[in-house]
């Protein structure tokens, strides 16, 4: 016991004071650990505690600190002491989401459908409206989810029969995160199945127009769109598609409109910024990540579906091994993911947002939109920086260039006392702060 | 903390005593736990120990008990006091693998090399032989990157250019596991990408002779093989694919064979074992999943693989807005999987096997597949019952027929003591039981 202890003590200390937490020092080189650890498992148990020692040891020296409020790097990965708890809970029982375990697979349902209606989503998102809220582990599994139901939405069971045809369409634009171009490739549609749609510079936004003429060119040489993917936040620039617009399109086409808000989509939870997910009824599913800014630690990406039935025949695979004669009530919670069980995530979902509270909730999102708009503040005052904010993220550039920008980049690291990422966007380079706390 | 510490206590008790555990009552349908719950995100923050409460509540009339000691349905999941223990220091570091988090990154290949050495594997199929282990969330996400490995190693670039062709074929039998065909689905092959090869209905092993047949007959009629599943313990049966003999086959032809040794692979790493996984020097990829046997708690299944270049560029995306300068090593872990990060489960996983110990948890396998031997010594010695005792698993039946089984299997979960499920196999209904301790 002392080891968790110790290991909540650090995590509360880090939580809640930078100088505690030390410089952020470059990771040095780690084969040295690998070294170390070459016959870690030996005959006899090893003390619980000197290994989690050893871990520290390790950690101080090349491990990557996502809880340090002074990391600024990539997207926020947010975490809190009822997440931790939940973990504990979760761990001993070994829960999983399984058809018969009654349990987990209502207190789901109940979770989803209330963070639904904290974000406004459309009634037809959630169980109580026919539709299905389940508890992944990332945005890509939610993303790969939406694909194979959008795909048997368009094609019917000749997709599950034949499989595809090397004529389906996916739209997205060049923010779109990765994991969308690496979902087509997993469905076997290939490079060509990804149509890159053009963007407002500006805005970062896919440019509805240009999705239209897009869609219609495509069914004019016969190919087959399946799917839009619109992004609340993208990664590079936080930028917002419009929901509205691109629904309007994909409703009138019959398209699959899946909303990738794995980041942004969290803010809607403030009446003030409600209007991102504006157009969410559009949405054949849409994706939000409470490990990013809603505390409930890794591992935990919320996907809503319209048509859960849909993607439950798109995977449905008769499995007579699995007989135990308990009830299971509704749809399988197995054909809204590709593994056969999933860890009990929304275990850690729910007790997180019961134990914060709507208001704590609202407190803290408040206080990293207002991190960010200081940290912008700062940066339009200095005259050789061009600076934009967006939600939870400045981005910043010497006006000298983008060598000016890297230069600046690698002194801020080698100074240690925040870390930071930086994105290519429309040529340029720019370094990107995004506060977690 | 009274909430951890009471949850750790209850994983104590239940872990040592059937009798604390209490009798396992059939599930209570679980409306009622939706609609308890249907309002219970707050304003205010409610108490850790209020929410601990109702999930015990909850737990009690309708959870499945994985971690009960008379959980003897489907396949074994277990646990330790060392893997919860870990689940707490990755929770508190929120710790995610990554290219800069070298740390983990170099726990993670120290941690699976030695398992690969427990286990007797081919040293290509380790980092230090030039392949790669990593550790997934599940046995689904391991065969779907190895089908993704497949494709590319057999297709080429024109794989990812253009997608699937249609002529793509994988080799399985009716006993393999149900996520291959979902995979299969999931990459866009089609049900007519799965190719149902016989087995050997006594011992439930996969027809070397008819796969070569079948394979051959492939190739002449035009298609394309691109992969053969074997399975070191199948769900139903615990039935063992000949590796060496499938791996020939494979060899001649270039063909990836993947080895889903999921469940019954952790049994390797008993000398008297070692002969289940002989052949993996064939494999190019192999799974074996240490929450089912091996103490990790759920969701810690190790993929290896020979060709992790392969896979790394069949997935390969550009992601210009996720620099940050900091030194990556060698292959990247995000080329081994799909989702862009995973929480990182190699610190569970080695934190479990050092804690426990090399001889711990070869007297845990032994006890486990003694458990199962005397039952089935039980099971024999019955006149009215037909049994079949296959490494930790008992099979078996009533000889009047497949009515009369169910209706054992009724009486014994009205009776409470134990919880078994069931499998129809070569169409006769099958009592499992599969203990877990």
């Amino acid at each position: 016991m002392r080891a968790v202890h110790e290991a909540i003590r650090h995590y509360a200390e880090l939580a809640w004071s930078a100088t505690a937490a030390g410089r952020l020092r470059p990771a040095r080189p780690g084969s040295w650990v690998r070294e170390l650890l070459s016959d870690a498992i030996g005959e006899r148990p090893e003390r619980v505690e000197h290994v989690a020692a050893q871990l520290s040891q390790f950690w101080a020296a090349a491990g990557e600190p996502w809880l340090h409020p002074a990391r600024m790097a990539y997207i926020p990965a947010t975490t809190s002491i009822p997440a931790l708890v939940a973990e504990v809970l979760a761990a001993t029982r070994n829960s999983h989401v399984w058809p018969s375990n009654i349990a987990a697979a209502q207190w789901e349902r109940a979770t989803t459908d209330q963070l639904a209606r904290m974000l406004g989503l459309a009634p037809g998102l959630t169980w109580a409206g026919g539709g299905a809220g389940v508890v992944l582990g990332s945005a890509t599994s939610g993303v790969q989810q939406a694909l194979l139901g959008a795909l048997i939405r368009t094609r019917g069971l000749r997709w599950r029969q034949d499989g595809v045809r090397g004529d389906e369409r996916v739209y997205v634009t060049s923010q779109t995160h990765g994991s969308v171009a690496r979902t087509v490739l997993a469905a076997g549609l290939g490079q060509q199945g990804l149509r890159v749609v053009v963007h407002d510079p500006d805005t970062g936004a896919m440019s509805a127009t240009e999705l239209a003429a897009a869609v219609a060119e495509d069914v004019a040489d016969g190919l087959c769109p399946v799917m839009v993917v619109a992004t609340v936040g993208t990664t590079a620039s936080a930028a917002v598609d419009d929901l509205v617009a691109l629904g309007a399109i994909c409703a009138s086409r019959g398209l699959w409109l899946h909303v990738d808000a794995a980041w942004c989509g969290a803010f809607a939870v403030l009446p003030e910024h409600r209007n991102l997910l504006a157009g969410n009824a559009f949405a054949s599913s849409l994706v939000v990540s409470p490990h990013k800014l809603l505390r409930t630690g890794l591992g935990c990406s919320v996907l809503w579906t319209r048509w859960p039935d849909a993607m439950a025949a798109a995977m449905a695979v008769d499995q007579p091994y699995l007989a135990n004669g308990q009830p299971g009530e509704g749809v399988d919670p197995r054909g809204l993911q590709l593994p056969t069980g999933r860890p009990d995530r929304a275990l850690v979902l729910g007790m997180t947002l019961r134990c914060l509270g709507q208001a704590e909730l609202r407190r803290l999102l408040r206080r990293n939109l207002g991190l960010a708009q200081r940290i912008g503040i700062w940066a339009t005052a200095q005259p050789q920086l061009e600076s934009r904010t967006r939600l939870g993220l400045v981005l910043l550039r010497v006006r000298d260039g983008s060598q000016a920008t890297q230069a600046l980049l690698d002194a801020v690291h080698r100074d240690g006392q925040v870390l930071l990422s930086s994105a290519t966007i429309e040529g340029q380079l720019w370094i990107r702060i995004a506060p977690g706390g």
